[in-house]
């Protein structure tokens, strides 16, 4: 490692002026390996070497989700080397998503940069974060392929890269199921990630400008402002709750010319908040219905551009779809040679490994405990995944101290009390300041349900102090009370 | 006016849910026409007919930057309707948004939407904001062609519609000029809009992140961290400073690994700020220089996608190109058939009007004086603008007031005092919180310079309370303070 510093800084007091110098100076580092098995002209597959006896083991950690970013930022880097292979370089505060749609919060205040998490990806020489898939695994030869993210930028072509793992944590998250229907991916939009909740605004605006345009019809007006959330969860929840309190409370004044035409309308299948406590969701209903938000019963059959159709054959004109039906494996978890948890996950054991393959970890909504553990699958929560990632980092460091860190040198070590997960309560909030909290240990289980106003600052204060950085935490309660003094945001930007 | 009131409140009550009753209400209202000549299925062409004359006179303006939105919030909403006819729904305070590209501001803080501008526009039954091109105009029937913006929506095709005004204020600002260079509009990004500063920001911040990768030639490196900025007007002029400043403080920090390849060169055909006073001028060369900008003399003769090559041969690799060399009329401004000021814009007297053409105005960067009037052209500038769109307001609110109001009405009506503008000064900021100010009348006048942190901090919160709302005031305030304290944001959200 200190050879790589060494050559680092070598090739810093060398160079030049580009102007002046348009020779470059040309650095073979130990570190950055070239394959030549490609012709050199196109050579675009290297990657990061083994580890030797002597430098940091490395761990490797796939995804920056709750559970990756997690177990970043407890990960000790006086004992690892961390690098961080994700298309996404920050993490999403995704309990606060709904509310960027409407502008109650700034995008940038859900993102916290990894490099913030971690502060070593970004300074320790050999830590590093890559935006980057990973496309493939190799658990014999301890190695991850990945290919570059370079989607915004035409000049330059994706390639590929290997890196090679001490330790491999998987926590690459699940996908959103569309249950095979017609046209979601088309037309609908998901609420997973800060381009989402982008794109809902942008559409959310622009639609409530055009149907203030001369030459609209009623019925075209009506239709584009018509939202449809489909999926009743905690998210489809969240988000109906915040549209309609931004119609309540913004649409109505700045938007007076179309204020009778805005609808809100939730499809779930069959109970909203299914696995909350009955008075919990009974005030759910009652406040959302409240608020003007449609609850409709109903399966979706079909999505086509402008309505969707239920399987009662009722045609739904929308002008903004947004589908929240919760999460499935995704295709590259699909494809990996792993033993299974129900439901199609990466089967893991108690200590969160992935049994008979050496060296590798999966966590948060990608993983599952196999049956062979007798323990249920977990619910798909940023708070399991948050845990997991505490745990593990707890594990890896406690491997690295006793010296268990390298490759196949953990057989002899002693890993302690396996993964208990402890429920701590679901939280859904229904707009303006109100919130449920269920304090349940499970579904059949007895236990405490609040509701209302103190159950919502108390449990956003006791999330926000999480993962989020102070920066971030002061932009949430500064966005928070400035929506409350100067009202929403509602610029087309 | 009361109708068109009376006719919302019967629709309104009468709407009922949607998916209750799919047959929707249609409700002719007097103001919105629809035009006969299309097919029904096809009914596209609307518009907002004359008024009448117990209605209010109806001002139409065209445009959305410094000089339409300072007129319309001086506008007196008792004595007109205002129509904003824009592609975009907010004013972007020009003055900075290169702070926005680097982080040290958000996005939203230099957006102020219209309808917080101008209220009247959100919620008069007889104002309206339409997000349009305008596409032409009739002087004789006193009418302008208008095209609805609908990108970012492909469920909508856009359709045309006519507005009718009683007075027309063009203010559509300029163009970015290119001096018909190949390339510049495909390869490099203006810095005019919001949108340009996103775009600038992801790009720099993918090509930090893809610098980092394995596999990456030192060459292309380098490429992809040479951010080139062509033009060393006052826009270019603080673009380098702040990126500069951003490398200095940020990037050493968050991106260390790449650090050293990372340099900024502007470039300028002949003295950077060269409106700008003699010591001034030194002063700034001097603190861009020290902060790691190299200056470069030389005109652009091609723009490729990865380089730039200058007239004397020179090839300039670039990751990221900035094009700030000024701007000239819009090929809609050069389509109109009035009388143009020299350099092509339209043609005013001075009272702003377009002679000969009966109740139009032109204010801002699309105006100039015409050479009967013996006076100068004025420089694109947000000062100019500004001033012009606030005598505007008073003289139209004096001619409104005095009974002119209306189309054809103001013949009679004494105008006053002429526009008379005084430059009080020109301002720079070059990174870290140092700005020149240039108190001269003009060029060859003396007076007097000031420069350091005292005039950035002075000017800037003088410039501030001009249009901003106090909302956006306080976001601008708590942006910088945040800053100072964590450091800039380095999301690529």
């Amino acid at each position: 490692m200190s050879l790589f510093r060494n050559l680092i800084q070598h090739s810093t007091s060398k160079s030049k002026p580009l102007l002046t110098n348009p020779n470059f100076l040309f650095t073979s580092l130990s570190h950055f390996t070239t394959d030549t098995h490609t012709s050199p002209s196109l050579t675009r597959y290297a990657g990061l070497e083994p580890t030797k006896g002597d430098e940091k083991p490395r761990v490797v950690v796939l995804g920056s989700g709750w559970a990756g970013c997690r177990l970043m930022k407890g990960l000790d880097t006086e004992l690892y080397d961390v690098v961080c292979v994700s298309p996404r370089n920050h993490m999403v505060f995704t309990p606060l998503l709904a509310s960027t749609c409407v502008g109650t919060l700034e995008f940038r205040s859900v993102a916290e940069p990894i490099g913030r998490i971690q502060p070593a990806i970004s300074k320790a020489p050999g830590s590093y974060f890559f935006l980057a898939n990973c496309t493939g695994l190799d658990a014999e030869k301890h190695t991850v392929d990945c290919e570059t993210v370079t989607d915004g930028l035409d000049t330059v072509d994706p390639w590929k890269f290997k890196i090679s793992y001490d330790k491999l944590v998987v926590a690459m998250g699940a996908e959103a199921s569309t249950f095979g229907i017609q046209g979601v991916k088309e037309h609908a939009i998901f609420l997973r990630e800060v381009h989402h909740a982008q794109e809902i605004r942008r559409k959310l605006l622009l639609n409530l400008m055009l149907s203030e345009m001369p030459g609209i019809s009623e019925e075209e007006k009506s239709r584009l402002l018509h939202c449809v959330v489909v999926g009743g969860g905690p998210t489809g929840v969240e988000f109906s709750g915040e549209l309609s309190d931004f119609i309540m409370r913004d649409v109505r004044q700045r938007y007076a010319h179309v204020k009778d035409y805005i609808h809100v309308t939730l499809i779930e299948a069959n109970e909203i908040l299914s696995s909350f406590d009955d008075s919990l969701r009974h005030y759910a209903t009652k406040q959302l219905t409240k608020s003007g938000v449609r609850l409709v019963r109903g399966v979706v059959k079909d999505v086509k551009s402008q309505k969707l159709i239920l399987t009662d054959g009722t045609e739904v004109p929308y002008g903004l779809l947004v589908w929240s039906t919760g999460v499935g494996p995704s295709p590259f978890v699909k494809s990996l040679e792993f033993p299974k948890s129900p439901g199609g996950r990466i089967g893991i054991d108690e200590w969160l490994r992935v049994p008979s393959v050496p060296d590798v970890f999966a966590i948060g909504d990608c993983s599952g405990f196999l049956e062979s553990t007798s323990r249920p699958v977990l619910p798909a929560l940023a708070q399991v995944a948050e845990r997991q990632g505490k745990y593990l980092a707890s594990l890896l460091n406690k491997i690295g101290k006793d010296g268990g860190g390298h490759r196949n040198c953990d057989k002899d070590i002693e890993f302690g009390d396996p993964f208990v997960y402890r429920h701590l309560g679901s939280m859904a909030t229904i707009g303006r300041y109100k919130a449920l909290v269920d304090l349940r240990q499970s579904k059949e289980a007895k236990g405490l349900a609040l509701k209302g106003f103190t159950s919502w600052f108390i449990w956003r204060s006791a999330y926000l102090t999480r993962v989020i950085s102070w920066r971030n935490r002061f932009y949430v309660a500064i966005n928070w009370a400035t929506t409350f003094v100067f009202g929403r945001d509602i610029s087309r930007i």
